[in-house]
């Protein structure tokens, strides 16, 4: 199953809207016969790549698939057909499809009378599906919020100074993050302030993310910004009740969509813009600021997963990382629980995940 | 050595304003016979210890030092002629001895025919002995500031509770960095906001620090305060210029200091409350708060250390851990390096030192 996992993570940024599958197929000799992953949407499934590979030798051997193989027909046939065809005795699969669609595998060759063990390293598994997992169960793509603060949680200087707080080492890790997201998004704040560009660099074979420009009032991205060059699509969002032709100027080189403002009138709802990317055919997002827009995310409980780059730097002044997540008191702080720590040069990078609602915290004094 | 060092740190908290030291006698056929550490000021040195243990099997031997044995006679006789006498062949040592009055022990022993050599496992020696070190070299005693805070660095929510933003696992820690500090200091804003204690209370043995409170206007350590009760000695620290009398009420449950200003106006010269503690027999300080007095000692570059304990939350509003370090773009940043990252509970606990200025950081875009 590691095998299989390592597979399926070289599909990571090239297989969405479908996850990321990988695929082991042992003789019944225990022997390795045949190895696939899901390398593009549209391309063979994980397990048709390693049987066909395996050919004949798959026959009473097993099958060790990161995802419960699909039932269903969709651009290419249902995988629990293909095994049953190829006549192996055993699938080991290690998380559940949740997909009312292509659900069902298991039960179908169960049926068949193959032995189906579900489960094994499924965290691991979990881990690898992280963004196709939480968009399946949510129905709204899943969202990394990405950022990179000075110890002392700045994100830019007194005299707004930004370049560089991070290292060359967790510049460089963004654009990976970046390249296995389908949509990178930032607010009106950091357009101006940076004029970001967000596409990916230095990565082979990258597939570049759709570029979100959340811009309430149509005022940030103006034209010639970076975030309009043939890089990578754009998508601009402004408020639904602008007037026509607020955005006549930048309709030639990026998307233009309408939005509901949020509730409490500061900038877009939230949900309103990852119902619109979701339509879209975008199932993982990665935020990359700013403070303003993050809190908004965070406060309507839409952040899934937290990545921060910590610079061993102290500033005393300057920009937050994080404005307004709708917190007044201690009690009602964001919780997260961090799932890993490194080091990425100089910096640290810390990971970290909400905690369900309720989950104890801290006991005083 | 690495038992050496061991030994060594079972006397931190206890042998101020001397080094901890440890030593291990080994006989010529390389057993250890004897084995010490410097357990209180005053009491035996660690040779002197691990040389009555061995007794004649030290004769020919080699004795492992964490420290450069000492050459003066103080409240106990010099360690070099303690070794002489004992006829070791070899004497091994880890960090040279910085202070002018105890240094040339290892002189004093090559020339009366002993091999000895320093060096070994020097890094591991230096942090067993940080802070003694720091204030032999610098003529003041070493800081460390520690802070606990969220992970968008606030250590307080927008209404100003703070309990708890850190988990109880990290707040038992701090009663260890306590119990191993000589003096904790805090400024009036934490004094005010919060009614610190700063007593150590969960350590075994626990030597009281003696708690400093900076109140420049003798303003917030009202009578009553909790850093006023008889758990621990306190030093009061107030403008030299404040009208006499003004300390009238505190004066039965505490020292107080009257020191100069800082040459800004805001608050104490941070060189002369270090100064003032030295003088006092201070060699090592834990600087627990708040945000200013840490700004004032991060921009006269007297933190030789900081402590961070990141609790995985996020608050978006209230006060930040850091004000006005003097630093008003990013290229002036106080740069740090990453010397630790442990895991505390569910927060981090990340340890960094000052980066030598001129090292360079980040080279971009």
């Amino acid at each position: 199953m590691r095998r299989a996992l390592e597979l399926a993570s070289r599909g990571l940024g090239h297989t969405s809207p479908n996850p990321v599958v990988g695929c082991v197929v042992l003789a019944p000799d225990g022997r390795t016969v045949g190895e696939g992953w899901h390398r593009r949407a549209g391309g063979p499934h994980a397990e048709v790549e390693a049987l066909s590979l395996a050919g004949d030798r798959a026959r009473g051997g097993t099958a060790v698939v990161t995802l419960e193989p699909c039932d269903h027909t969709g651009r290419t046939g249902p995988c629990s057909g293909a095994l049953l065809a190829a006549g192996v005795a055993r699938v080991v699969y290690a998380v559940p499809d949740p997909t009312a669609r292509a659900a069902g595998g298991a039960a179908t060759l169960r049926r068949a009378g193959i032995d189906v063990t579900g489960g094994l390293l499924g965290p691991e598994a979990e881990n690898v599906n992280h963004a196709w997992l939480t968009a399946a169960r949510r129905g709204r793509p899943a969202v990394t919020w990405k950022y990179g603060a000075t110890l002392d949680g700045r994100v830019a200087a007194a005299d707004g100074s930004s370049r560089w707080i991070t290292s060359a080492e967790s510049r460089a890790e963004v654009h990976r993050l970046r390249h296995e997201a389908d949509a990178v998004l930032v607010g009106s704040g950091t357009l101006r302030a940076d004029d970001p560009h967000l596409a990916v660099r230095g990565v082979a074979d990258a597939v570049q993310p759709l570029r979100v420009a959340v811009d309430t009032e149509a005022a940030a991205v103006r034209p010639g910004a970076r975030v309009l060059d043939d890089a990578a699509r754009t998508l601009v969002a402004v408020a639904a009740d602008l007037p026509a032709g607020r955005t006549a100027a930048i309709e030639g080189s990026a998307d233009v969509v309408r939005l509901p403002r949020a509730a409490d009138g500061r900038g877009l709802d939230p949900g309103a813009i990852l119902a619109e990317l979701h339509r879209r055919g975008v199932r993982s997002v990665l935020l990359e600021g700013g403070p303003t827009l993050a809190g908004a995310l965070l406060a309507a409980g839409l952040v899934d997963r937290v990545v921060g780059y910590l610079a061993p730097a102290l500033l005393g002044a300057g920009a937050p990382l994080l404005n307004d997540a709708g917190v007044a008191t201690v009690s009602a702080a964001v919780r997260l629980e961090i799932t890993d720590v490194a080091r990425v040069g100089p910096d640290l990078r810390v990971t970290a995940v909400p905690r369900p609602a309720g989950t104890p915290t801290t006991e005083g004094p």
